[in-house]
This record gives C-alpha cells, structure tokens and sequence, in this order.
C-alpha cells in the first residue's frame, strides 16, 4: 500500500508518494519527459523512455562548469517551457537537477525519485541544491522543489549496509530534533540494517513527515530547520579533511556522537538531558556497529586538519562557532560558543574520543602531539 | 523630490525609489556592500567603495560559462549569507547580478541602480534574468527581485540619443499595454530627446507604476506580463539576425511598427483600434527620426535570415506563432497564427515595409529573390 502527502512551499506545494514497485509507473506516465539518471541506474529504466540524460553520480558533476553541459543536453533533447524533466538518482542528481530544471527557461516542471536511503528520508523535500564552484563544494544552490517526489523503495536493494545506515543517521536525526516523542516513535519502528521494505516504509513516512513540519514551518533556513544541521557541522569536517574518504550519512552519524560527547563535556545537559541524548547516542552507535562489521574502511584521519577544516566552515560568524547541541532536557538548540581556545580544547576532545572509541586511527595527530 | 513605491512580490516586497542624485546616498548606507559594476562606470563610485567587481557589460559576459568567475570573486570579497550586493549598470549587469545573488550560499540580498533607460523604465522591476548559455541566448534565467531597486536619473547624461529612445520604447510599450488612458498620459509627459531631469523622472514613474500592476497581477509570466513582449517577438529576430548590430531598444520600436502593420495588413483591427494603433505608430515613427537624425547606422539585413530567426523563437509553439498584436479596438492580446505560408507571406511584408519607411536596406534579401 502506498503512501501520499503533500508539502505546501511557496513556490507551490508538491506530492510525496512512497510505495513499491513505482518506477514504471512515474515511465508509463509521461514517456516523452526527459530522464536525468544516474548512470549506474541506466538499466533501471524501460526502453520506451527514450530522452535520457545520463549522469555520473560524482560529487565533482554537481558543479556550476559542468552546468553548461546539462543544460546542452536539455536543449537538444528539444526542451522547452512545458517540458517535464524527471531525475532518478541520490543527492548529486537532485542537486544537478534541482539547479538545471530551476534555470532552464527560467524554470521547468520535475519529477524526483530518490534512489538513496539519505535522498528518500531527508534531502528528497525542502527544494535546496548545492552546488560545487571552482572547487569550493556548496558554495552555490536556491530553492526549486519538484512536482512531485515519488519514493520506490524497492531501490533500497541496491544498497549497502553502509549506505542504508547513513540514510537512518538522517531520518533519526529528523525525528530527535522533533522531540522525544516522535524519536520514541522512530525506534519503535525498528530502524535496522539489513532494511525489509515494509520497515523502510513506516521509516520513511515517519521522517519525511516530521522533515515536512520543519520545512513548513521555516522554509528558507532561518530557524527551525537549522537543528536539521545536527551532527552537519562536524560530520562535514571529518568528511573534508579525508577528502571525502568518510561517506556523508556515517560522518552526520558521527557528527551526532560528537555533538552529544561536546553537550555533556561542557555540562549543558540536566539529567533528563542526559537520559535522552544517551539514548541516541546508543542508537547511533549500534548502527554504527553494523557498519563496521559490513567491513567499512575507516581512513586515516588528521585531527588537526579537522579542527582547521571545523575552523573554516562557512555556518560559523567571526566571533563564534555556530553548532547544533543537545541542551538542557536534551532539545537541540542552535547555539554560539565563543571561538576561543577554550572552545577549541573541548571540540578536540569530543572529536578524539569519539574517533577513538569507533576505532579511527588518529595518524597525523600522534605526529602533531609530538610536535 | 524623490519618488518611492512598493512592489510585492512572492519573494517578500521591495521598494522603488526614483530621483536625482542617489548614488552618493546608496554608497554611503553600506560602503562594506560588494559592488558589481559596468567598467564604464566604476569612476562614478567614489573611493569609500572598495570591494568592486568590475564587469565589461558585453552580452558574452552574460553567460552561464562566465558566472563561476563571478561566484569566486564574490568568495574572494568574503562574501557570506549576510553580504549586500549593489549591483549598478544596464541590463547585462541586472542579469549577471539576479543570477549570481540568487545562488551566491543560496541567495543573499542585493540591490539594484539601474544606469540605462531601458533599465530604469522597465527591466529593472520584475526580477527576470536571462543568461547565455554555449553561444544560445537567454537559453536560462530565474525570478530573484533585489530587496531595493534605486533609480539615479542623473546617469541619463551618460546616455547616447539611441539609449535613451531605445529606453523610452520600452516605457510607452508598457503604458500603451494597459489601456487608451494611460498610454494618453504618458504621451502627455512629453517623451522626447534629449529628455530633461524632470521629464524622464515623470516618465519612469508612469511606467514603472504601470509594470508594476502587470508584474503583480502576473508575477510569473504567465498572462497578462505576457503582453509587454509586444514589439519583442519581432525584434529580436532582428537582433539575432544582424548579430545584435540593431540595439535592443530600437528592435522593440521596430518591432511595434511591424505588429501594428501586421494587424492592419490582417484586417484585425476597428476603426477605432486603427486610431490606437496609428498613435502608437506615429509616435514610435517620430522618435526613431530622432534615432535616425542622431547618426545612427542600420545594419544591411537580410530578411529571409531575419523570417528564419522569427521562425526560430522559443516562445512559438511547434503549429502556431505566438505574437503579442493590437487587435479589435487597439487592445493588445497574445495571438496564435497558424506555423504556415501565408502567415509568413504577410509577415514577411510587413517587415519589408516597415524596414523601408525606416531607409533599412535590405541586402542579401535582392540576391534571394534573384535566386
């Protein structure tokens, strides 16, 4: 049975449909709309659907240079204001199709299905892309919702462990920042790795719901969805000092250890506080377990070129550091801690105990201390 | 004495502000804003304004491929979520800004001083980009209005006899497209060349006044903004078919002259709408004397290139022409007309005829007909 919502935004509202077995009829639907796909996916789709633009799912393809080319692609596929173009493929393609379809002729109608656990329970609603430029990752992106953002659950079979947990890291994270209430709601539903499609289901629809309060009620990122940035900060730190050799889901899955660890060590927590961040700190850290266990390679990580990258991230003012915590009874607040030594000592020492007590080895780091 | 209004818009309200001047005032409110500004301007900034990014405002710069320049330079200003840009030029300024504003950290606010009469009576509200893209013409575009659009009537001193009427055919096709009276009114101003301080200040606020109720009441081109392509359809096939060696502003003048002959040639006009339309006709014929009576030099043009670049416009539909024409009682409507010869026979006519009432000669158009 599937499941349908809407989400209002101000560009006009959008459908989200989750269910089985969806892809052919998004195809049967309108055959003569172009396809963005990642090209790993190609096989996915039908002959019939003939207009395809095929996309290497690669952070450096979601870039404004390559823009040029997509847009190319639309133009010779006889695209015009009426067209309707329908992504199939995780973040990269929806942000590549998110800022193509915003441009083109000042704008065409699209259809998105997200094919990654993190694009089907988080990124796949709110509308924002970003978009890499001259090698500054993000630095660029807007607001451009789709149509319609149809889920095919079925596409979680092509998915490791790794990937499934890292989509759960988003969806658990939606529903803390939503209070105790629907995260208790959220483990009930027994987030797991490996994922039956029922589960993936009753998930996603609990974490695209909660995801639509925020988005309704702050849709430009001024307030509210701002603590959707929990564990965002660090976890983009750790993934820009490996060059991205940590996946983004299981650095935002570290990232929330880390944010939990600071809370506590800064004693910003009540016993309540610490009662409920412990229970998503269990949670995080079993799923972390089976991503260990499926044989996920940790890189070797220079602490010292996290902090500085942790440094240089551009949601920081010059005076302090802006970060999502868990605070007093345990709610997330977006809170400024001031951009001093201090600081800095104790976000060191969240980040090397939460390292270590995953089993990251802190190489360059040994070498620094001796320094 | 200035004058100030409001227009709302979907992205939140901004203000219009018309005098004499304004620059020193805008300068002085932000001096730590980012100025985009036309090269042949930047002596008009004074020194306080020091983070510049100077842009030639040619119509190659306007494209897709030169915007990742413009994002860095913005980045190498340190340009953060909460940066003002202050934008001030023409129209290929107006649209380097609208775009780079809207996806700069995913839109910061930004400010508009328009320096061309084409600028100030018309593009300058609105919020429309139009960007290149691999050699296509305004192939992209988005809506992302400045927060302030501050109109210095002053720079007119800058402008050249063509820039100013090239200007003025903008604004009376905006006040001719709402209706009789106000068409009466804006003729009663007195639009002439060379056009006094406080003429040209009475004139743009009739006409912004005037685009105003159309944008509002159309934010998103979807009906009634439509008709303010009147003269546009025409024109720009004469652009691109002497590459852009006829300016904007004079092919939109041009282009009213062929669809008031076009109506008349297809009987689609009253008596009535023949009095209309031959005030609009007797207007735009004075002021482009004055354009002629200033020097300027008509391309030669070939006019079977000039059908196929109409034929070419992305605003038709694959079985009829969508033109905007003066029809019944002088009322401009969005028509259809059947994609076939004899619609291209009378269009064809009427651009032969008005090119020769204008002394335009016609070229390659001979050795066509020869052939």
């Amino acid at each position: 049975v599937q499941e349908s919502f809407e989400i209002v935004s101000s560009s006009g509202n959008y459908a989200v449909t989750i269910g089985r077995d969806l892809l052919a009829g998004v195809v049967a639907l309108d055959p003569n709309a172009i396809f963005l796909i990642d090209e790993r996916l190609q096989n996915a789709l039908p002959p019939s659907a003939v207009k395809r633009i095929v996309v290497e799912a690669a952070e450096s393809r979601k870039s404004l240079e390559v823009m040029p080319e997509i847009i190319l692609a639309l133009r010779e596929h006889g695209a015009n204001r009426s067209s309707h173009l329908i992504a199939i493929g995780g973040g990269v393609i929806q942000d590549i199709a998110t800022f193509a379809a915003s441009i083109y002729m000042r704008g065409i109608r699209w259809t998105y299905m997200p094919t990654t656990l993190l694009g089907m329970a988080d990124s796949c609603i709110g509308g924002k892309s970003s978009i890499n430029v001259l090698g500054y990752k993000n630095l660029i992106g807007n607001f451009y919702p789709p149509e319609e953002v149809v889920i095919d659950v079925d596409f979680i079979r092509t998915l490791d462990a790794e990937q499934v947990i890292g989509g759960l890291f988003e969806a658990v994270k939606i529903c803390y920042a939503r209070g105790q209430r629907p995260f208790a709601d959220y483990l009930a539903e027994g987030p797991t790795w490996p994922l039956a499609a029922d589960v993936a289901q009753r998930l996603l629809t609990r974490s695209l719901r909660t995801k639509k309060w925020f988005i309704e009620t702050d849709e430009f990122d001024q307030k509210e969805r701002l603590l959707l940035n929990l564990g965002h900060t660090f976890g983009h730190a750790l993934e820009a000092a490996t060059d991205f050799g940590v996946s983004h889901g299981v650095a935002v899955g570290i990232g929330m250890l880390i944010a939990i660890d600071y809370a506590r060590r800064r004693d910003r927590l009540t016993g309540k506080g610490h009662e409920c961040a412990a229970q998503l700190e269990e949670h995080v850290t079993t799923m972390m377990n089976l991503v260990v266990a499926s044989g996920v390679q940790w890189p070797d990580v220079d602490l010292s070129k996290v902090m500085q990258k942790f440094d240089n991230d551009k949601k920081h003012r010059s005076d302090v550091y802006r970060v999502v915590l868990p605070i007093g009874d345990g709610a997330l607040e977006l809170i400024s801690e001031p951009r001093d030594d201090i600081t800095r000592e104790h976000l060191h020492a969240s980040y090397a105990a939460v390292f270590a007590g995953l089993g990251i080895a802190m190489r360059a780091e040994a070498a620094n201390a001796l320094a």
